[in-house]
């Protein structure tokens, strides 16, 4: 049974993690690590972590059940990191957007006999803006939670017990379970997560740069401007490991948008309009 | 002052309008009329209209101030069959959602000393799905309602009046009023709501063909995929006039939509993207 946790980053993920373990009725004790501390301090006053640890690796070292709340890159370098200093009675689990590198470095470096359990983990919650202020004890409530783990994985019993435990907490903070594997993961999270937030950041900046200045822009813009540009206020610092962990599927998929606008703008006058209209309005009765 | 209405089209607009009317404390009479009386019957049952016309031209000749709330091209039409039987003592007004057509028609049709005045507007305001049952007396409150009404018009002393009068229910409705002119309104609703629009609809439509299939679909999409799609529901019938009557405006739009998502594209690894981040970012802080 997992009593004694570390949350290494504790951002909006990180820290809604640790409220909605306690809301949730989890009793053990909860370290937390952040690599700018005044993150770290506003997570301990909302009472999502009780201790605020200074080594991340020996915080690791000390706890049952690691969860790396960090972006993509931060994550494959502690996953190398902590492999060799932890041991076949621990568990680390991620909260990352892509999943194929992860999954691979789990495989290089984690579940085996003798090792550290390694289940890749991606939630799918989250805001536009990031911050342990932001963080919400609901943010996984109805929220997917999928898992890109390997059957083949021969783990140490105590870190299979701890991997199901994991997942027994994740069902109790209101979360639903998806297993796939981390290639078709990372194909479908393109087209239906980076897909619309490269949509959003393409159309924001380009309105900023045409129409920024236009004075009467905010008054003439309605609920579809704030709605389809709401995402552009995501910050880069997280899109760039995405960007670059899942760069070929993004790609594919930007491509398609392109053509599909190319041909929606040489068709405005044109009945084919109407079948796109048509697919579009399919796709959300589905 | 404003005694006699006559409402040209009850599906969510007009509708919406005969009950904002009523909650800002209209007295006066409303009559109804729709192409389809299923719509016209669902307003009565709603108190948006008193009474149902069965000849939309009768109807309005018996009334102070039609407002037109259908389709651009059948507000085209009536703006033609409605100039040469009403008079100097009434006022014609539209919701249509391109406005240089529209005012060119009422500069060529309106607003002499001996006819009828038409004051051209268009409320920013709408759901994804129409119909008179979506109506609502609140669609307008804080919503922006512009004009493109042209200075120079030498309307009669009671068609001015009406319009004044017009103005001031829209105030009262919840409304804000901008004034503009019609090409400078085309041009910016272009790029705050018909690119939006487009390229939801590019985006469901994409989705659908490429992964409409999938059966983790569903699971995986969260709400930034909801809310990039929601405005894919919106029907052709509606936006096929709007393509066709401000189609350079959109295209030039959309255009400049595709080469800034394959920019982007190119970019998924450079610290290009930054760029295209903080300008996103830019955008919604302001």
């Amino acid at each position: 049974m997992m009593e004694r946790v570390a949350i290494l980053g504790t951002g909006l993920l990180g820290t809604s993690v640790g409220l909605a373990l306690r809301a949730a009725g989890f009793h053990g004790s909860i370290v937390g690590w952040n690599r700018s501390r005044a993150q770290a301090e506003t997570a301990l006053s909302m009472g999502a972590i009780d201790s605020i640890g200074t080594d991340p690796i020996a915080v690791a070292r000390a706890s049952q059940v690691v969860l790396l709340a960090v972006p993509i890159f931060a994550t494959l370098d502690f996953m190398e990191q902590l492999a060799p200093v932890l041991g076949p009675s621990q568990l680390v689990t991620d909260v990352g957007s892509t999943k194929t590198q992860i999954t691979e470095s789990a495989d290089r470096h984690f579940n085996t006999i003798d090792r550290a359990g390694f289940l890749p983990g991606h939630p799918m919650a989250g805001k536009e803006r990031g911050g342990a202020e932001m963080a919400d004890a609901n943010l996984f409530r109805n929220a997917v939670w999928l898992f890109t783990d390997f059957p083949a994985w021969q783990r140490s019993a105590e870190s299979a017990a701890l991997a199901r435990n994991w997942r027994e907490w994740v069902i109790a903070m209101g979360a639903r379970i998806l297993d796939l594997g981390p290639q078709r993961h990372d194909e479908l999270v393109a087209w239906v997560s980076h897909l619309p937030q490269f949509a959003a950041t393409a159309l924001s900046a380009v309105i900023e740069d045409e129409m920024g200045e236009a004075p009467e822009l905010k008054d003439v813009g309605g609920r579809a401007l704030r709605e389809m540009t709401r995402l552009g206020a995501s910050p880069w610092s997280m899109w760039r490991d995405i960007a670059h962990t899942n760069t070929d599927a993004i790609a594919a998929a930007l491509e398609a948008l392109e053509q599909r606008l190319a041909h929606i703008r040489e068709n405005l006058r044109t009945p084919q309009l109407r079948d796109e209209f048509e697919k579009a309005n399919r796709f959300r009765r589905e």
